[in-house]
């Protein structure tokens, strides 16, 4: 096992009609500020809710936090709060609205051009003073909930942002705010939870069992509750599952002491940045193909994967890790995503461009041993074509 | 599943050569009281390396924490505390040092007789101000490293403390540290982790997919690594799986959204208190019984056990179950634990004492379903004697 650091303060709020208890958790005299996304949280009447909730504190509102939320929307949100002395941040919505909050958390403590934050990659950003942050969180599938990341979008690029003070102090996550989802985003949710795990278990072993059982455990519950929540919306335990299961994947518990390979992650980012594909659909795309390409490197945890999560125990080892991959990518297809880079229309010589993007933004050493470069990159996104 | 709340803020530092750290992760300034047991931190030189890495701190002392640490004695720490005006509290040991710590820092702060912080039971204790901790843990067994819970001895009985304050701040987890334990404390702590784990887990399904996946996990784990740690004191790698079970164990994950029974530790602590069994004994010679009385409200549970970690898939149902409840009381003889009450010279006649002691301090309604009466808990001693 590898040493590691494991710390996450975020008070999570599990369940059936928790949204009262915001009086409760947002602190008595704060000054707020609401932050949605594009206004599904008002027409299902959450924000009603919450702004009810939190009775006579004086609230202000910011919508219109886009998906892959971009800078300068994020730019102007913390100048609001910077003018009406906001001193706690509330999140309703997905994890965009998570993950700009969390930016704007930063940035309205900031003097100087807060667009230098975005570039410190998984350093912690230079700040001193972070407001704090709590959500609501609508969407299950980023993990933002329970994590002090965020992805923020600039001038076609992708930038992770981390301090430590950038976890939300609380998140309520009641499974049934999210039924009124959008069948595609719930689909969506379940292969981006899938993929958070496999990035930090099918690397190579360091025997730290504890933390593989917890991800394959991960796996196995997305696997069963993917397709079942997807077609039905309002299966309370189903979605719960979900819900559980997409914090779970990105709060650094099956993370601490293996290595980690955002591979997948750092190839999709240039795909929804480049094509406006969605961001899960960018990794089922790229997911498969990194394991074909990377078979040598990751041989022993595909073996353990096909055989412990997909119980695939026939066949010589390469046939069975071809199973387990031809498995993963009939589960994305079953609960409703394409997996191949033509399915979302992007001709086959724009892949230079994916390559010359990921060179442009540094991404030429990836995998959880450096190794990776862009030959590889573009050989990746050849097989996904 | 059930709703739940989830909060645990314990800064985590695992692995090889962390304890220079500790420079970093006490405040600078703060005078320190470093609490430790019998003086096998000071044999082995764990006590020089932590002093020396507090470097020009003013520290102060107190050792002679007892197994099953003793309000009497955790008194003197906390009058000691208010003396000096400690500022922060280092406790070096296993469970009873780090649980008695806890008590000192709610002691410390509290004006009036301390001993009625005993009588809150699970509720927080009516404390405004509590001190510090952060832990060095020597012992892989309670969890207490990244809980708020401790248990205090006073006057012949076991009492629960808690309080929100009452997690450390930092421990500093390094299983090279433990590997100068005798093996029984080691076969101790293999056991009570294990008990920990179902005592959140063989109950009735609330279909907590993640949850029950993780609590597999850990068993898993404890059954594969064991005693092969119990027989290899410096294999690392098996040491660091059991530290790290031992914490995930207790630590609120696979016990969030779940019902739990914590029948067979409640009977312990009176054998404890009665016989001076070590506590994890008592917990291999209760469970096994508590299982065998209790069959038909855990019916679904135990053949879900039996089936994920042990594997056994022949047979009717009481058939599977039986097996699965031989297989655990197999695995803690293996370890090194004897399973049955008469093998601790506990003559038959005492279980009534036993049961007395269980009314005397109100343990009438026990299990998942506050339904588990004394004629119950007499069936069950009967059962492992």
């Amino acid at each position: 096992m590898l040493n590691f650091d494991y710390r996450n303060p975020t008070h999570i709020v599990f369940g059936k009609d928790r949204l009262a208890e915001l009086d409760q958790l947002v602190p008595a005299n704060a000054r707020v500020l609401v932050t949605y996304g594009g206004g599904s949280v008002k027409r299902f009447g959450t924000l009603d809710k919450v702004i009810t909730a939190l009775g006579d504190r004086v609230v202000f509102e910011f919508g219109g936090i886009e998906a892959n939320p971009k800078y300068d929307t994020l730019a102007r949100a913390a100048e609001l709060a910077r003018r009406e002395s906001i001193d706690f941040l509330l999140a309703v919505g997905g994890g965009s609205v998570m993950d700009g909050t969390k930016f704007i958390a930063l940035a309205a403590k900031f003097d100087g051009d807060s667009s230098s934050l975005l570039h410190h990659g998984f350093n912690p950003v230079p700040v001193t003073e972070v407001l704090p942050v709590g959500t609501v969180a609508t969407l299950p599938a980023t993990g933002s909930e329970m994590n002090a990341f965020a992805v923020v979008s600039h001038q076609g690029g992708k930038f992770p942002v981390t301090h430590p003070q950038s976890f939300p102090v609380f998140s309520v996550l009641d499974p049934s705010l999210t039924f009124s989802l959008p069948k595609i985003q719930v689909a969506n949710g379940v292969v981006d939870s899938f993929v958070h795990v496999v990035e930090q278990y099918v690397t190579f072993p360091v025997d730290a069992r504890v933390q593989d059982r917890m991800a394959e455990g991960i796996l196995k519950t997305l696997i069963e509750v993917g397709p079942v929540t997807v077609a039905e919306p309002e299966n309370y335990n189903a979605r719960a599952n979900l819900v559980w299961s997409a914090t779970s994947a990105l709060n650094g518990m099956i993370g601490s002491g293996v290595p980690a390979d955002w591979t997948t992650h750092m190839i999709g980012h240039e795909l929804t940045a480049m094509f406006g594909i969605d961001h899960a659909q960018t990794l089922a795309v790229v997911l498969p193909s990194v394991w074909r390409v990377r078979k040598e490197q990751k041989r022993a945890k595909l073996l353990q994967y096909a055989e412990r999560v997909w119980d695939i125990t026939s066949g010589d080892e390469d046939s069975r890790i071809e199973q387990a991959i031809a498995a993963t990518q009939a589960f994305f297809e079953q609960v409703g995503l394409k997996t191949r880079l033509r399915d979302y229309d992007v001709p086959q010589e724009r892949i230079a461009d994916v390559v010359a993007a990921l060179e442009a933004h540094g991404m030429t050493a990836l995998s959880e041993t450096g190794d990776l470069g862009l030959d590889s990159s573009r050989e990746i996104l050849e097989l996904a074509w």
